[in-house]
């Protein structure tokens, strides 16, 4: 399919001249187009900049404000809970995850569950966010329901991410940043255009029989938890997905397990919501409330030092840290561009005619 | 193979005794025997009873301290790294968790990395701890290393187990307890009984290929995990593996990745270990330190409800909720006894002949 190449600093500006044509302030316009574009950066090529039209739908059709008032509804030292005002989870994530930092700085940890959001992108940005202060990040959020727990016809859950994110001395920063499904829809996306089947373990029909067929989502089907099925740990999957649900969800007041909003604006919400809008789950941990930073971050590069030089499997180049290829393709794209499908082009296009904005 | 039942109670005294024999106060004996008999209970043989007499070998190597000074030696309002003095596992988790709860209570969460200790039996009888307090449990901790990262041949993590307990109203909690591995070690066992072999995804040979024995282990092989391979995921089943290496370990300063003790006390100690004995980490968040408890509670109960209630595959019963079989294993173990395999009670006996103890 053919591709078109943008400089980041093109995307930006262009990215955050829609996000303030809809209304955005300046401020929260450069916080949504950061969150939006480090999923292209990071190679996340499904939640980044392809979705910016996905997001202007949902301003139009009013499930998203484009001028909160995000504000704490309730804390205490440790914890707090944040209602987004049905912004952008784009801002809202930075928002809350600002505030674990702040009360890690105070009393060590910080804990934020956010009701009344929307889709936040990817969950290694907000995370990140803690590096520079020498915390561990900790970022989650539930989603619309895709997923089929162990045994189940039905999708209760979303793909519902988890992402730890831990500083290093020498060595980059540790980012594990992960859908607790054994593949994200973007995977099933890029069987779909080349035409092939998904190995077994990802995907069940409508019937909650095993299937290998990509587009089997569409025909009401279900995505897997990590395992695939019960014999491979499926349940495992299926609870970690049930822990993020809680966390962020029944924690904060947000929709929980079927009730969480779609992000396609044309799919009408579920009718008697339990809650509001999405939920987030961000923390903060800071290493020196622990033990000194130096001597972590010295430990830290010899955790990751000896899992690379650990020994690959014959035919496998080397064994990686998490992170490791999300911070290759970052450093490859701020120099050579972010490729861009010509679908995506011109939807993209289409957004700026909307506001007058070029591409 | 022949088994032998055993009540509850006569297992409780037996163990008991045992511990106080090698030294525990009549405190820690209590709290060691709860612990190791919780995993009888919920039905994780692999973890209970049947280890007494591998504890009792650690200690008779020295590698278990039976009078520990367990202390704080770090501490913020929502942090603090406990030195279990070598003591057992089973002892120093409980003590810790004990410290998570107070810092909760005082300042919404209690966040508890700890160094110098040993195995703990299982993560589900610490991180229950919490519920009577309302608030969300957390445990897990690192372990020999048995696991091999995606792509490795080295085996790199132990088994290195989440649990995460929740509570609700007028349902039970939520109880998720996982390895995140495919399949921990005591399912491997099974097989081995049975003359069976394992299925795809569990385990590797030596050379790091795909094998179905579930003798590979002894072999030079590895457990793999949870995802099994790179197309199914393992690449996350790793990272969460690693995300727990480092919350029980780089933050306390106890071993980590290939330089955790073993637990059988004949294999030798990893030479120059980074740090001090076995890691753990243990949390609690105080429900109302987010929203109001009863409040929450009626949102857990309607979550679990929910997914009882959703349409099972044809052919499987029902749709669980993590925690739902060890809880009915719990109950029918307390009123009907608790079965040994005649091996274990062999070995029980053995180590009851040791102190002149009957079983």
């Amino acid at each position: 399919m053919p591709e078109q190449n943008f400089t980041y600093q093109h995307l930006y500006s262009f990215t955050k001249i829609v996000f303030q044509k809809i209304g955005c302030t300046d401020e929260h316009a450069d916080s949504a187009t950061q969150s939006l574009l480090s999923a292209d950066l990071r190679g996340v090529d499904s939640h980044g900049v392809a979705r910016l039209s996905g997001y202007v739908r949902l301003w139009e059709v009013k499930r998203v404000n484009a001028k909160p008032d995000i504000k704490i509804i309730h804390e205490t030292p440790s914890t707090a809970v944040v209602d987004g005002d049905s912004g952008l989870g784009l801002v809202v994530a930075p928002f809350a995850m600002q505030i674990a930092i702040e009360k890690a700085k105070q009393v060590g940890t910080g804990w934020v569950s956010v009701q009344n959001s929307n889709h936040f992108g990817i969950a290694a940005h907000h995370a990140m966010m803690a590096l520079q202060y020498d915390m561990i990040g900790i970022a989650m959020t539930n989603a619309s329901p895709l997923v089929a727990p162990t045994f189940s016809i039905d999708k209760m859950l979303g793909t519902n991410p988890i992402c730890v994110v831990v500083p290093a001395g020498n060595e980059p920063a540790f980012v594990a940043d992960l859908a607790t499904t054994t593949a994200a829809n973007g995977k099933l996306e890029i069987l779909q255009r080349k035409n092939l089947q998904t190995p077994d373990g990802w995907v069940q029909d409508i019937n909650g029989k095993p299937s290998n067929n990509p587009h089997e989502l569409k025909r009401g089907g279900a995505l897997l938890p990590l395992g695939g099925d019960r014999e491979h740990g499926s349940h495992k999957g299926y609870a970690l997905g049930a822990v993020v649900d809680i966390f962020s969800a029944l924690l904060s007041g947000a929709n929980y397990a079927p009730w969480v909003p779609p992000f396609p604006a044309y799919v009408p919400l579920p009718s008697q919501q339990p809650g509001k809008g999405i939920g987030h789950f961000l923390g903060a941990m800071r290493i020196d409330a622990f033990r000194p930073a130096d001597d972590f971050k010295k430990h830290m590069d010899n955790w990751i030092q000896g899992f690379r030089s650990s020994k690959p499997i014959p035919g496998e180049e080397k064994v990686l840290v998490p992170g490791d290829p999300e911070r290759e393709m970052h450093a490859e794209r701020m120099q050579y561009g972010i490729s861009l499908l010509e679908t995506v082009v011109k939807d993209l296009k289409e957004v700026g005619n909307k506001f007058g904005v070029e591409l």
